[in-house]
């Protein structure tokens, strides 16, 4: 079973290079695909935050894995791909939750988004309460060490 | 631009109609796809909650909208395709946060996935606290009306 499926829209920013931290500053424009009609937006900025779904386009197939120690760090244990968020996984597909600064047209402009200039974007949806996570959060400790510098 | 995916894993539940509401109850059996090896699992259990990324299979393109009411109910304004989270929507993806109940072998078990029997699943993602919403969450007064059976 194979699925196709196409960029909503794609992504401006001043990072050209993949790398993992200090994504605190970056400022993002998602502007939207040709085929996408403007109204896609329509009152989007009703909602303070969204989730984006995008595509890791500069991953090779070679790089994927489906176990490892997360960004291999030897201090790290091995996990399985889907027990870590590393780029080089099946699908390539990256997510992210993102506060919205400004709508304008056929672009928005947003905080808090890990993804570098010229990502294609496969989805962007609200964040509704009621889809947050309700009770405590267990993760284990190599996960808050990896994230330290992330949002810096 | 096409972008190609493959599941990696398929929901088994007792949801076989997509209903709106009441996903409290639902307990879904995630299963990973022939393709990949049982170690992409390894040592997601040191996680309470998951983000599964799904493709809606049961969407036809014909339905599929750019703007319209949520649940095309007239008491809620038109809103874009990327301001709500229905499924008809461009690229058929859906996302959502569910707590992970156990994990053996090549299934997990979850709650809180909003996906029917049989449903793709494009990815899934561990949740780390450093990936959610640090500042308080705006959103219009529909989604809480909308929301108000869902997780019953």
């Amino acid at each position: 079973m194979e699925i196709n499926v196409k960029p909503v829209a794609f992504v401006t920013n001043k990072r050209n290079t993949p790398t993992d931290d200090f994504w605190g500053d970056t400022i993002s424009e998602i502007t939207l695909a040709e085929h996408i009609p403007t109204e896609a937006f329509d009152d989007i900025e009703s909602f303070s935050h969204l989730e984006i779904i995008y595509y890791f386009d500069q991953v090779q197939k070679e790089t994927i894995v489906f176990s490892g120690r997360p960004r291999g760090n030897p201090a790290y244990p091995i996990v399985g791909i889907f027990g870590q968020r590393k780029k080089d996984r099946p699908n390539q597909i990256g997510l992210c939750t993102v506060e919205l600064i400004e709508h304008k047209g056929r672009s928005i402009f947003v905080k808090l988004l890990d993804a570098i200039n010229g990502t294609p974007i496969l989805d962007i949806k609200p964040v509704m309460k009621e889809f947050g996570v309700q009770k405590e959060i267990k993760q284990p400790s190599w996960a808050a060490d990896l994230m330290k510098d992330y949002w810096k």
